[in-house]
């Protein structure tokens, strides 16, 4: 919100009971957290909820009946049908329709379709495969400290032995992020499926993702091979990308040019590389994106959900 | 050789001139390291070459017209039409056909085999999109001191410059294995189409790969999803690959059991997890692979084709 001057004219900070009283800066104002209550939303016109599924079922629709408009970041509301599903350059009308309640999107999703949606409106997705390689930091302060502390660990000759991950992720990788559905794919692979259509408005999308945690502490990667209904062109695709303001074209393969997690940690666009016409797609092309996950995948996302309500005239702020 | 009794009656180790001279041991035994020179072959049954495309094309032809069988680890030869490129439990009838030189594949290309022939016995390989793991043992001593010195480097506060990778490989990914070809793939990603087609006999196979580095130390994973000619049955596929000997099925979600990279470094077989019917092919299954490429990748496949050609008789030794 500061880096993007958001026009807030008051900010109030919220959390458990267990946080308030506690002293959290914004620019250089000091702010102190107040626990929440059911009836502080009346007092609030904006509020971003970040504290998980749980919290946002116990104060979300409660907030959005008190009249404040809540953009959650967690995955409580994302399916329902009243509640739109945005990411900012891609479907901002779907948010006119909102009563109270935005979603922002699974974090490998959001990141993902910065690279997609341009190809798409120029060539109409019909099908995706998806490999994600995510950051420890989309487990929170405990994924971080959980690889800091292994790799501390060993570079003095120990170990230190998992507790948030059920398996070491120093010099390791997990191909289990959330948890596992009957069908054997995890949570999080199918959220890919399910916000992918619905953020796009392609409810026959065909998705397929596997989902690995890896030892990078911030932003995550993807690698995509997509299916398009029209022949694709690479010049079109470089430039479809080139135009589109959330993402930007890093490929310069020559130049060892192409994305990576640590250049990307701590930007607001995307890195899309690696383009090359796919193989064993016939009307496809295979592509590398990267983007930082606290970012795009979250804190950013929802930040400008609120800037495009604002802009739409449907949140009154200040 | 030794983990495998492999029966040779005597061996000689041969390498540069730079690196005559020095001891190495095999089980008990001390051995100097004698120059490779082109009149040494004639004394030989059996080479194993190691030491990259160029030594080989410099030795290789030359050792075979001495009546040398040379089994080669580089890309030298994989694609010649008079050279078995040769996965013993894939296509061990290939082998017979040798004139003196066969070559062991690309290690992620046998590795990711290993998870997919015996769906293809069962079902009928058609196309795959592969997405790699690739460990930085793959880049030889270099590599892994790489990681090791910028971990350790980030440990102790400081930083440690690439000089093995185009950019830093600690906390990061680098989707850039081998060179770049004109059509942007990279050449280890165009290995896993040829060497898949040669190995399968499928000249049709459409094969998609994205191959990328990752701060791992030993072993390659590959998330891959693949279509088949018939209808794939997932209890049959399971069975398929439970009963292949060179592939081991570790795929318990329910109790966090997959294949990881630290599971696998320095076992023989490879592990294969994540079956599920692919939600993005009619006749599909994705999956997830974990090998040792310096074993099934490299050292173990190159003497179990050694092994092999004394089976088949076409191999003298003692």
């Amino acid at each position: 919100m500061h880096d993007r001057r958001f026009p807030a004219s008051s900010l109030r900070l919220f959390a458990s009971a267990r946080s308030a009283g506690k002293t959290l800066s914004y620019g250089s104002h000091a702010y102190t957290v107040e626990e929440t209550r059911e009836e502080i939303f009346s007092e609030l016109d904006l509020a971003l909820f970040s504290a998980g599924a749980d919290t946002s079922r116990r104060f979300g629709r409660l907030a959005a009946a008190s009249g404040c408009v809540v953009v959650d970041n967690s995955s409580a509301f994302r399916m329902d049908g009243d509640v739109p599903l945005i990411v900012p350059e891609v479907n901002p009308d779907a948010a006119r329709a909102h009563v109270g309640i935005l979603a922002n999107p699974n974090c490998s999703t959001a990141i993902t379709l910065m690279g997609l949606y341009p190809l798409h409106r120029k060539f109409g997705l019909k099908r995706f495969f998806a490999s994600t390689y995510q950051a420890v930091s989309g487990s929170g302060v405990e994924g971080m400290e959980e690889l800091n502390n292994q790799i501390l660990a060993w570079a003095g000759g120990g170990e230190s032995a998992p507790a948030t991950y059920p398996h070491p992720i120093a010099f390791n990788l997990i191909p289990h992020v959330d948890s596992f559905t009957p069908g054997g794919y995890t949570k999080e692979e199918l959220k890919m499926l399910q916000e992918s259509r619905k953020i796009l408005g392609l409810p026959e999308l065909a998705v397929s993702a596997t989902c690995v945690r890896v030892p990078v502490m911030r932003a995550h990667s993807i690698a995509v091979n997509a299916e398009f209904e029209q022949p694709v062109d690479l010049e079109e695709a470089r430039a479809a990308i080139r135009s589109f303001s959330g993402a930007e074209l890093n490929d310069t393969p020559a130049e060892n040019g192409y994305p990576t997690p640590l250049q990307y940690a701590g930007k607001f666009p995307c890195g899309v590389g690696r383009l090359r016409l796919d193989a064993a797609f016939p009307n496809g092309l295979a592509l590398w994106i990267v983007g930082d996950q606290l970012l795009k995948g979250a804190a950013l996302n929802a930040v400008q959900i609120a800037e495009l309500l604002h802009q739409q005239g449907t949140l009154r702020i200040g």
